[in-house]
């Protein structure tokens, strides 16, 4: 049986990186990164090319893709969008090309690519991407991206919500994968309620967190399937073997 | 009001380092550095050294110290004793000054150095701790050491349990302390019933871990308060002061 481990900062991301090449990874930036990138993939995005700057996300701008950009929460002055999924909406970015830097995410992205495969995690995609992650059958990072390098929550409750719905495929020893599912469990009648006390939340108290924080904890409305590979993520369709 | 803060990792101390000098440290090694250290106190030991390497405490041995040196959970041949509570018995340890090497309680405890205080923790002599702590009135980082740098579940439930204890008197808004409480209430009602599935518990299946893990969970049998100062630990007896 193939297993899951679960990475609960980037700063731990190194004792995890023996064998990599041969394991599948899953980006998790629920507030607000890889739930925006799955909302932009649904909404008819292209392509999304994470960039680590502003200034190169800028740069892209000039060439005819969308700009977005992030910092602290809030969108960097000059940029099309920011990190907000409810901003990207059909008539915004459906057939377009989005460059896109984030604090956290963006970073987690490429620290992955080293994977097998890279896949992007929200609780919009969860059921759709661990359809694949059983069908593909290899071992599997749950990598929460965390904040600055700091645990958080609502990262952590998803990994523990992907591993529960990956359990009776994958074996599970690692307290980091058995801590994030108690949390889940104990999350799951109410998530919004739960994550209410996260830091994250409470920090962008001001960003009309709230109202995202609604967008960002919808379980299983999307189909979408974003990776990231050479560099890029672009939309996997998802297609089951026959068995 | 003062911070608790919790270091599930050795790998992220470095994001509590900031003002460190004016925060006291608590080092968390439940399985079993830190119990250990507080039971050989209980018994009559005068002092501790931590050492970094076996070497260290072979050197110490033939100036009439006891040596102590573990390596992945195995007393290393030729030392006098291990890291197991069970083995720092009255007759053994009264009196006498002890080397003690062990594969991550030590580091952690030199990694604090900077700090106000440094204490030793574990279930038997948390509310002697605590009440140091609530009497001290200063910011306290809860700091698990760990097994390699990897999060465990008996460390961070731990610091969830000496968080619920000081919750009246500190503010805690880290998800990391968050996190730490619920996964202490959850296992709350049995502690080693919910310990039995961490994965440092099924690592020593083969060496009495599980009478070592009855030991390690008794909560506040002892009133002993090792504090680690100048690079050698003593029991510093705990006097509250009048009110």
């Amino acid at each position: 049986m193939h297993q899951i481990e679960t990475i609960i900062s980037p700063a731990l991301f190194h004792l995890h990186e023996e064998g990599i090449a041969h394991k599948h990874v899953v980006v998790i930036d629920i507030l607000r990164a890889t739930t925006t990138i799955c909302v932009a993939f649904a909404n008819g995005a292209r392509e999304i090319l994470p960039v680590a700057s502003p200034e190169e996300a800028a740069a892209m701008q000039k060439q005819g893709w969308i700009a977005a950009a992030e910092r602290n929460g809030e969108t960097v002055p000059g940029f099309d969008l920011g990190n907000s999924p409810q901003d990207y909406r059909v008539e915004t970015v459906s057939g377009r090309k989005i460059a896109l830097t984030t604090t956290n995410g963006t970073r987690a992205l490429q620290m992955s690519s080293a994977a097998s495969h890279v896949w992007v995690g929200s609780f919009l995609n969860a059921q759709t991407l661990c359809d694949r992650l059983i069908d593909d059958n290899r071992d599997v990072l749950l990598f929460c991206a965390g904040w600055k390098d700091k645990f958080n929550l609502e990262d952590t409750v998803f990994a523990g919500y992907l591993a529960s719905l990956l359990s009776e495929h994958f074996s599970i020893t690692d307290d980091a994968t058995l801590a994030a599912i108690d949390l889940y469990n104990l999350a799951a009648a109410d998530l919004k309620g739960y994550l209410q006390k996260a830091s994250h939340v409470n920090r962008f108290k001001s960003l009309h967190i709230e109202t995202d924080l609604e967008a960002c904890l919808k379980l299983n409305t999307l189909s979408v399937l974003p990776e990231f590979r050479s560099g890029s993520i672009q939309n996997s369709q998802y297609a089951p073997t026959q068995s």
